[in-house]
């Protein structure tokens, strides 16, 4: 049963990466909260830390939670286990915990590990945020989608056989998680001739942003945070 | 050739309902803009100019530009040269202006139908804002896209057959702009046997938001914006 008396666990999206886009909602709940928490690498603080950071005015108890972002398969429960147990005793004690999101907390995000761990037991509110497409649309300065076209949404690590299927579709595609997927998915969309038609964008409205066609990206760079974007016309 | 000493063109993307869920770049700049211009209907003021509103705090020139939003097929030609001219002049005695966008600008915005017709002589930027399927995903409580789960979304516009042949796909659906697609949209997702695990929400975020399985929902009163969300497991 849902404990009214602890503490709210907020799900915070913080945005694609500038920390103007940050919505309002998000930098209210990130200075009311007593505990704000964010996924953070084995070393270092991560990106939705960097992109928060400099909203923070209050004081809260900063928890860092040891979560793997980028690996095939999902999730590394025993990670999960620990930050679920980290946050329930704070949300328990009756504390407001804001754990911060890269982007969108619902949209691939490891957000929703905690979710599901937490919902039985405690109220929890999602903020949505500005999520990549949208962001990497805007850093091209063409639609993502028009009119009445589909958009098809997809992770590059499923299987080729898979992605080579649902190219065939009309419509937008975004291909996401790219990273060291990047040549199959290059030599998927030269096989399918959509190649021309598709721009990588890395790191969307950060200082390192970069944007280029597939034949011009060294495939030995490229991060997790990056997407194609496959329009044709 | 783009003009450098004319005013910037800006897609303010001010989100999916709730005025809290603007971005502080889009604040920013709606308070920096000498022109405020927003999508307006025949009657009323419109969405997007109601989110924004609150946070106004300048004295711009308040520009609405009568768009249709919700007419197939797209879009109405003259409405938008006329919406451009009234922009170009502005921008042209060097003012800058911010377009209000719902939702994010470029995810099925018409401001796409103005960035065509000016971007070829104006700077423009986009400032991408929290979308609808996140907005409503936050909204039930549960992931939008999980793991490696590919995403479709479909305009309900398009026809029973298309619509059809791209439910059988695996993965999550969002189903767009439902308004007078609505029962099209249910008896379909009934046949696809996609409708128990199918929520309708309507005005995400806003005080008059709603969400019901479809078999409460009146076709009668469905808006434009209201989507479906179709998600197995």
């Amino acid at each position: 049963m849902v404990n009214q008396t602890s503490g709210v666990l907020y799900g915070l999206g913080v945005g694609p990466g500038d920390p103007e886009l940050l919505t309002l909602k998000a930098v209210r709940l990130l200075n009311e909260c007593a505990v704000v928490a964010y996924p953070a690498p084995e070393i270092g603080t991560g990106l939705a830390w960097e992109i928060a950071k400099p909203h923070l005015s209050a004081n809260p108890e900063v928890l860092p939670l040891r979560l793997p972002i980028s690996v095939d398969p999902f999730p590394a429960q025993q990670a999960y286990d620990d930050a679920t147990e980290s946050l329930a005793t704070r949300l328990a004690s009756g504390k407001s915990v804001a754990v911060l999101c890269e982007g969108d907390p619902l949209f691939y995000g490891s957000f929703m590990y905690l979710l599901e761990r937490l919902s039985g037991s405690f109220r929890i509110e999602v903020v949505p945020g500005v999520s990549s497409p949208m962001a990497c649309a805007a850093v091209l300065g063409r639609p993502l989608v028009a009119r009445n076209e589909p958009l098809t949404v997809l992770p590059g690590p499923l299987s080729e056989a898979e992605l080579e299927s649902r190219l065939q579709a009309p419509g937008v595609f975004v291909l996401m998680k790219v990273g060291r997927h990047f040549t199959k998915l290059r030599d998927l969309l030269n096989r399918c001739d959509l190649a021309e038609q598709a721009r990588y964008v890395e790191h969307a409205t950060r200082p390192d942003q970069r944007v280029l066609p597939l034949d011009e990206v060294d495939p030995e760079t490229v991060p997790y945070f990056s997407m194609i974007l496959v329009r044709r016309v």
